[in-house]
């Protein structure tokens, strides 16, 4: 079998079936937007270590005709501090490893750089080391060290009876990349800025972990449903998405619909806004923004039977026949019933 | 200017230069076999932290007609081991982003998580995470977190008087590689070998690290005089290397002449072998063997004035036309006078 066959999450579970036992060191292991893992003999005694990795491939993560050589080395961090963030830790370290092509030049090679360390900078992360080779095309991976302050988020944790959140607006990414995609850049700024500048959700991602009654957390990276899925998978629970609470940001509908795509659709599927999506007990009251980020209310946790449920306000149901987010070895998409 | 011009050496410090100023909780920053850090406000209070990376890249690092897809994962994991152990620490937790072809087989990307997997059980390491991805070459990243017991070593603290020694023996992998590159197997499958699955040093670089008088250490991947190099320019000091003293495994030089290969040329400048070089004190005796590898003294750390100087058994000098170790962007070799 070959790997366009079997998936990006078939392999990814195969491999994670094959790997050994682990030790009481390893808190959570893969599987997770970042492992978490302590150091020494009491658990107590060590600070909680989050550690994630994310590996972006030229032709495949990004084009150079669509990105800046400092877009690239920016957003590369971005990715990786997005999945401290969904654990509601701080990102510290970050260790980068690139392959360039021989034929780059010193000047673009230094604006991925530039791109990295203004990404660290702006959180407070240190690039304490790396690797450099060459390579046929343009590859940066990313290895952040983090730490949990106390409580850290995972996927597992939601509870039937749960609200649904998501931070920022969904979509945007999506509406970026398929303005690339057809070359239109003009009156799409904002959205291609979103596909190329994801959003930091440190301190929101904190603060949500410190709630005790904020119960699962993820970014959104394959998109909604995907990453949704993710958390109901993992907490072995449902869930209802109220599909007219779904944060837009200004002219999204219209923007488009001028391209001829679904908005609903793109909100629904369309991948890396690396927003956070959470879930919290119905008891406790989450603020409409935190650190001045809008969070939107946008369904409901249910048992592992009601299975997933998209509704809108009047009640119709829209049933999915196949969902996934995006994965790296299958063309297949998603299809939907009913969708704008 | 392209980057086959300004070599990777030259790009490394450019990037090392543009970083921004590092908080007080990196103890080592870029440059040295792993970075160190702390986490929490006291640095007495967390244990040091060591981190590396390294990235292997199809038809760069590796050909898959010389390596089994096993072989490839194995290596992967090795060389970080390596950087952790070169600075006398225990790898603990290791990441792992793969950039696979998508017409792999699923069985070979299976024997590359083999690969990986069985370096990590045979050091003790837990691969906690990673990220898959589709790629037109392979790709494999690893970075490994590890543990500093107290003390750890640097390329700096070399100090003029010491004596420098190595573990194992020296050149074996380059004789490999170049039997790999003339398909030449039979007759060199020993040293094949040790370019395939470079040997862990973990144990042995932590008993160097836990002795006061063992001061600088560094692990041989650019070859002998790249990487004494290294140790010399962080420590301010020169050296004198005994040729006739430079370790040999069995039936090395007469296998490398068969390829028409110059023995010495190979154990100075020939990469990969991934065996620990260290400096200690005149006053300390080092034991012949430390956890069953051999340990050789093969030369002395003068003040920086002498330069790097090679001398034989007569007295004769060999002098350096220009050297240095493996660089992904220069073609420029290394050439030697004097050289057998």
């Amino acid at each position: 079998m070959l790997l366009d066959q079997i998936g990006e999450f078939g392999l990814i579970r195969k491999f994670i079936s094959n790997l050994p036992p682990f030790p009481r060191a390893v808190v959570v292991g893969p599987g997770d937007d970042a492992a978490v893992v302590c150091l020494g003999r009491a658990r107590q005694a060590s600070p909680l270590l989050l550690l994630t990795t994310d590996m972006m491939i030229e032709g495949v993560h990004f084009r150079k005709d669509w990105m800046t050589a400092r877009e690239i080395g920016d957003k590369s961090m971005r990715v990786n501090l997005s999945d401290i963030a969904a654990m509601g830790g701080i990102p510290k370290f970050a260790l980068v490893s690139v392959g360039l092509p021989k034929k780059m030049s010193v000047e673009e090679a230094g604006q991925i750089v530039r791109g990295i360390t203004q990404a660290a900078r702006e959180s407070g992360v240190a690039v304490v080391g790396g690797d450099t080779n060459a390579s046929p095309k343009l590859v940066i991976n990313v290895a952040v060290l983090g730490e949990a302050r106390g409580r850290f988020l995972t996927r597992k944790g939601a509870r039937s009876g749960d609200f649904l959140y998501v931070t920022g607006t969904l979509g945007d990414s999506s509406l970026g990349l398929h303005a690339l995609q057809r070359r239109k850049r003009s009156g799409f700024k904002k959205f291609i800025r979103r596909h190329l500048s994801p959003p930091l959700r440190i301190a929101v991602g904190e603060r949500l972990a410190g709630r005790p009654q904020v119960h699962a957390m993820i970014d959104l990276s394959d998109g909604l449903i995907g990453d949704l899925g993710h958390i109901l998978e993992a907490s072995g629970v449902g869930a209802e998405v109220w599909v007219d609470h779904l944060p837009r940001s200004a002219g999204f509908a219209d923007k488009a619909k001028s391209l001829r795509l679904g908005p609903l659709s793109l909100q629904l599927t369309g991948g890396e806004d690396y927003e956070l999506l959470f879930t919290a007990s119905p008891r406790t009251r989450i603020p409409r923004k935190i650190d001045g980020v809008p969070v939107t209310k946008i369904g409901m946790i249910l048992s592992r039977k009601a299975g997933l449920r998209l509704v809108d306000r009047v009640g119709h149901r829209y049933f999915q026949r196949k969902f996934k987010g995006f994965s790296h070895f299958s063309e297949r998409g998603s299809s939907w019933g009913r969708v704008s």
